[in-house]
């Protein structure tokens, strides 16, 4: 995979790792949202499930028997038994896969920005000694036409050296 | 409407009165209930509100222009903002319909209930009462023969009257 020509330069990297970071608070925020929901949903199901307990205290009445809007009580008892439990259920899931799933994402996005800081790292240091090579090329070019006019002018086995230095 | 025969008779009345009483207990456990779900719903929507404005601190991050995954993210925060607003007005409603129409029904209940034990009584003082003359009606008889007896034995304008209590 080719990396953009828009996303070179210094302004394209800062801009890189800004957007990193931010992916990784919104995983973050993402993360903490979704613990709190369980949160919620398991409190609520508990409270769902303290008023099937209280609704159910009449039931063991036996005068009541045939009385259909018992029977109609019992069934919306049931309904809401059922509904608190499916919340349960959907709570386990998401804690059990969507924040694993969140907090897998969150590692590897993580590991990902480490990586391309390390690389960019060692890039820009290759640029900065390339960089370096290039601002000594005209000085050693110097010196080396100081060495052929030294040699021209020189006695044979007398090769006086005078490299300025600066 | 007529009164079923089978539903005459001491044990019978006993009967309903008990049936009655209970219809009235499941009537007021299902309003405690009912009562009890409306405050859970209003706590469940008010986490998820408070679940959602946690979520959103995100979103003014500029950095994450164009994400989908801020947008999938986005959009499953509205998810759950729709979620407690409905929870909401669904507890709003089953307070201003459902409980009320549960305390119409009780009261309704309630008086049918007394209505039903004041005509009981008024018919179990008349049959006591069309008892009772039952009861004294051998002994006027007899007061009647002694009577009958008397004028055929006294003179004219002498009549003692004899008459035995007991």
């Amino acid at each position: 995979m080719g990396f953009s020509t828009n996303l070179q330069g210094r302004a394209a990297h800062e801009a890189l790792l800004c957007r990193q970071e931010a992916e990784l608070r919104l995983l973050t925020t993402m993360r903490g949202c979704l613990v709190n929901k369980i949160k919620c949903d398991r409190q609520y199901a508990d409270a769902l499930a303290s008023v099937v307990v209280q609704g159910r205290k009449i039931e063991k009445t036996e005068d009541l028997v045939g009385s259909l809007v018992t029977q109609a009580w019992k069934n919306m008892l049931e309904e809401i038994e059922n509904t608190a439990k499916l919340i349960k259920q959907n709570a386990d899931m998401v804690e059990s896969r969507s924040v694993e799933k969140l907090n897998s994402l969150y590692a590897e996005k993580r590991k990902g920005m480490k990586l391309y800081q390390e690389e960019h790292n060692r890039i820009a240091a290759q640029f900065s000694h390339s960089n370096l090579l290039q601002a000594y090329l005209p000085r050693w070019r110097s010196w080396l036409m100081s060495l052929v006019v030294l040699s021209s002018t020189a006695e044979d086995g007398e090769i006086e050296v005078r490299i300025s230095v600066g």
